[in-house]
This record gives structure tokens, sequence and C-alpha cells, in this order.
């Protein structure tokens, strides 16, 4: 079915995840994955992260990150991270929670990016070693969220 | 802190959800909000759905798709569709599961955008006239997914 002029507009533009401990993960998302944060909104009860890969000449704004996709909303629900009885957020990979499945980043060369992940000290779900696929990788952030890795397009 | 050399390919890529039945997503995804299939991949127990929103004068294709953001990869484990043993995916939002929130859509009217998904019979987390938020809405996916519809960016 054709797309409609009414949804012409339309683009999927961000994924949001709540995690426990904003300076665990967005350290994770800048300095291990290569994000850049171009935006944080902070509210009475929780405060926003917005994370991106900038590609070429982009630089992405508070304003024009509504104009592109591909952005990360980090959820920080403000305690969490001191909250000795808050339990974490299911990573929806297991019961109970199964439903979400991963965010995923194409990198140029996969066993390049998990060696570096290896150096950094990044938890692994799956080593391009394990397993039938050889040529992708589960690593998990701070939450336990699963990010795979797998090879990008470079015609 | 700048972004490494090592990371300067990176694309956040795809998020991935399981669905239930995908004859029912798959039309919610491409007739209700407008996104094209682009690849589909039959494993012995499992499928998987890749769809996107085209821009401009960009076809997507099962290669080429590695080289974009904002894709949504859909699971569907065979079976679940008629299992009525299955009691559905938790959508992130309440516990258990609570962890994933939602992806999100830009359009260029949330007004209209919404009144065309009232009419299309879809149902509504939050509608715009609802809370403090008057500029954006939640909608449902079929499977309880939250997609919330934000203004997008037109310079």
């Amino acid at each position: 079915m054709p797309r409609t002029t009414e949804t012409a507009s339309f683009k999927f533009n961000h994924t949001m995840l709540r995690v426990r401990d904003p300076e665990v993960s967005i350290k994770f998302y800048t300095e291990i994955l290569g994000m850049d944060l171009i935006d944080k909104k902070v509210n009475d009860s929780f405060t926003l992260y917005f994370l991106v890969f900038e590609h070429g000449s982009e630089v992405t704004t508070a304003e024009n990150r509504f104009g592109r996709e591909g952005v990360l909303e980090l959820t920080h629900n403000h305690g969490t991270e001191s909250d000795p009885n808050f339990a974490g957020y299911a990573s929806g990979n297991s019961e109970p929670g199964r439903g979400f499945g991963h965010i995923a980043l194409t990198v140029d060369d996969v066993d390049k990016a998990c060696e570096r992940f290896e150096r950094l000290g990044v938890k692994f779900q799956k080593r391009p070693s394990d397993g039938r696929m050889k040529n992708i990788a589960f690593i998990l952030d701070p939450d336990g969220y699963w990010v795979e890795i797998v090879k990008g397009y470079f015609p």
C-alpha cells in the first residue's frame, strides 16, 4: 500500500529507554558508543537526555533534533541511582517484561568495534565469535539493555 | 568529549520490538503510520520485518538498510498469534517489565495526524488535549507499545 500524503511528513524520530543512573549511562553512550549529548530537559521528578550520532557536517540541536531520525532519549526518574530498593529496569529480553528487544548500531568493522568495547570493559551478551551468527554482536548498556553491533552499508 | 575516529562510522540503525501477530502489526505500521516494509527475513522459529519511512527520493533495500537510521525491526516468534496461552508482550511502561519507554514519530501537524488516527480506530494513551502537554500524543500499537506523536522540525 502506498504511503498517503497524510503521512508523508512522518519520521521515526527517537527511541526512549529508562536508565537508573544518568552519569553512568551518559558516559557509556558518549565515551564508549560515541554518541553526542545534544539536549537535556530537567523536570521536577525526571530528566530527559537526548543523544545522536552526528554524521558529516550536521549539528543537531535542541530545536532541530525533531527534524531527524536516530535520536536516543534516556529518561532518568530522579532518585533511582541512589535508591537501594530500586530493582533496576527490565531489558525486555527475559520474563517478566519480555517485549522490547534492542537498539542496534551499524559500524564499519564489527570485530574492531568489539575489540575496543572489550578493552573498555563493556559486557557482552554475544561476542561475534559466539553462536552461529559470526557477523553480529550484542553488548549490554549499564541497565542491561541489549545493543546490537552490526556491519553498516558502505557502498 | 569529542567522538573518536574509532566510532566515527557508528549509526543508530534500528530498534527492535517483538510483536504477537505480524499481520496486524504490519498493517498498523504501514497503513496507519505510513511506514514501508522493505525487508523480511524468515527463520525456522521466527520472522523479522524491517520498516522505514522513506524520505525524498531514497529507496531503502534489504542491503542498504544498514546504511541509514530510523529502521524499525519487528520480531514475530511463530505461533504467538494463535496461541491462546500467550499472555502478550509487556509495553515497558508498567510493572512488570518497566524499562523500555516508547518509539516516537515526528509529524507536520500533531492534531491532524491524531484526527486521522482517531478516524482509523487507533487507541490513544494520551490525546493532545489530555494532560498538560498539549503538543504531544501517545498512541498504542497493536501490542500496546507506546508511539509518541510530536511535531517535527520544519525550518
